[in-house]
């Protein structure tokens, strides 16, 4: 300990203020009817590789952090989430009565981080997103710590494939000086989805990265910047914070987060800290998918060789001739392909959906449609 | 009764020698999962009439039978063909303890009715098919018995709509004169399913038409040609008809139908009769379906007004979004078809299909894979 500078922490003590936050809401719509209501995507084990994804994300941040990971999801998670990690105690899991969008989830995950200790640097990472090598991702993470400690908000910006048109960009900066953070980068500014020939700009410049929602940030940073956008927000998810530890917690939450303002983290801190000079960015090389639709399934879990069908689920029976895609069985039943092509099918207990790979981003349509028509018991 | 002329019998003394016979077999394999060992495919309505086809086969004939019907079937649907035609007695309940192919089923049929009188005219026609006009059908099917009762085997022949490879085809002869049946030719021979070219030139020529398996024919003459064609199968008949309206039926059917030999109508009756110049042929200028595949369903329950998709199944929850094809469902799953064109699914408890109307013959290639491969319990 006497070796220690005191003018500059030493890199182990700016990392042991890590504390991993893992969002775990979203139904996943477009992965409708496998993932639902009442099993959303995260509890799903949508890779093959045994674990679901909420499993896998606590698995890649724990080594960073070790027990310090909070949870939040809805309050009728809370079982399915326990069962997946048990590791989490119940001061760190935070349940959410009602869905009040991500400035809520992850802001109040900040303001109980910050009552317990105002130094801890959050990192937030959703627990429906698929990364690799691990490896990488962790030092992408280690680095965002580290410049996160300079005081900025760092988010990891995933270097684009392709032109999507179905991802927000984040517009990097000048290369910044950060001590144990090489790649690290200003963020000018975010910026929204952009059309086919927009988005191809982007990719062409190399200035650009997609805008995966991942945040590693001081919390006493992340709540002024709430404070100053979301004033009354801010408030509410404060007073929630001071009961959290106490006794008082139950009450509190039951009367505050129902009239907490819903607004994505995005508008209430992301943007406008941007604006303030206040984001930094670390490029992550890692491959990334948030699982947005079947055509992810079938780019995760790619066909046995010698076969163009990609088939998932346990009990699954399937015999197949001629025919190519994805089969996600959730069943036991027989399921019988002939002479087609792309196609995707999901087989539930109650619901079976058939689409192709082209049209995967459609199945919100038809959950919309049933939601209309008072179809909700499949949903 | 002193009006009637000794010399010639009326016309309706002529049809009412007439006893119309089912045979009810098969399974239906490309119509798999749907229709299956114990659900055979005319046990099902497959047109939406309500019906189901054994039942709309009943139907079809007894406005020129009575109550003279017998059904020929096998053991393991006894309940099910009492169910859908109550008026079935049980001395014309024919079951067969395994099957025999056709020439045993329709064979036993003559011999039992030719125990009990000889001057009966069977005719035979399987319980799976749709035909419509029905006034149509029994117009020819009046004819057929008037041309039976001058001594021929007549089958009616169905005008081909085009070149069909799945279909054997007649070929007609000369014009006979037939009071009653003023459509009668005699018939040259029956031809096996013919390639796509040899099918052409049977259209263009206008002398063949599809062969249904429909005959009416005394039943003297049809054990005639059966005798003489196939003799062991012939003796066994004979025995068992012998019982069948005795005590005894029990005991000679369980020993002597194990062992009989097992051969179709066409070639121990139909095609040696032909030769023989015994076959005539009534042109049936009704519309025919064999139900053959799925491809027939979409055909035979056109899609409803502003819609390209078939729905069939009575608790059928389908949402559908740019999908085209056909969906028979038997569960009360929501189904969701999104951007997927010329599908055809079949939702059943405990089997799916998947696939297109193109390659809806192929069906029977998967039922063939499972029974291979042991999923038994889904054929």
């Amino acid at each position: 300990m006497s070796n220690e500078k005191p003018q500059a922490a030493p890199a182990s003590a700016v990392l042991d203020r890590f504390y991993g936050v893992i969002p775990a809401g979203g139904v996943g719509t477009r992965l409708w009817p496998l993932s639902r209501a009442a099993a959303p995507k995260f509890l799903h084990d949508l890779t093959g590789s045994g674990s679901t994804l909420i499993r896998a994300t606590y698995e890649r941040l724990s080594p960073l952090s070790g027990d310090r990971v909070m949870v939040v999801t809805g309050a009728v998670h809370r079982q399915a989430v326990r069962q997946q990690l048990p590791e989490i105690s119940n001061k760190n899991l935070v349940l959410e009565l009602e869905p009040k969008d991500s400035a809520a989830a992850i802001g109040l995950a900040a303001a109980i981080l910050y009552k317990r200790d105002p130094q801890i640097i959050m990192g937030s990472f959703a627990a429906d997103q698929v990364i690799a090598p691990v490896e990488v991702f962790q030092a992408a993470v280690r680095e965002a710590v580290h410049t996160a400690a300079q005081g900025y908000i760092v988010t990891i910006g995933i270097e684009p494939t392709h032109p999507s048109t179905g991802f927000g960009y984040i517009r990097a900066g000048e290369q910044l000086r950060v001590a144990g953070a090489p790649s690290a980068r200003s963020v000018v500014e975010f910026v929204e989805k952009p059309s086919a020939d927009v988005a191809q700009t982007y990719l062409d410049s190399g200035s650009y990265s997609w805008n995966a929602g991942m945040f590693v940030a001081p919390v006493d940073l992340m709540l002024k910047h709430l404070e100053a956008n979301e004033p009354v927000l801010y408030a509410g998810l404060m007073e929630i914070a001071d009961a959290w530890d106490t006794t008082r917690r139950r009450e509190v939450v039951r009367r505050v987060w129902p009239s907490l303002p819903k607004i994505a983290i995005d508008y209430a801190v992301a943007e406008p800290a941007a604006a303030a000079g206040d984001v930094a960015m670390i490029p992550g090389a890692f491959s990334w998918d948030d699982v947005g639709d079947f055509a992810a399934i079938g780019r995760l879990n790619p066909a046995a060789e010698n076969s163009n069908l990609t088939v998932m689920g346990e009990g699954a029976r399937v015999y197949s001739e001629n025919a190519t895609g994805i089969v996600v069985s959730d069943t036991k039943r027989v399921i019988a392909l002939i002479g087609i092509e792309d196609v995707v099918i999901v087989d539930t207990p109650d619901a079976l959906l058939v689409t192709t790979k082209e049209h995967a981003q459609e199945v919100k349509k038809a959950v919309e449609h049933l939601k209309a028509s008072g179809d909700t018991d499949v949903l």
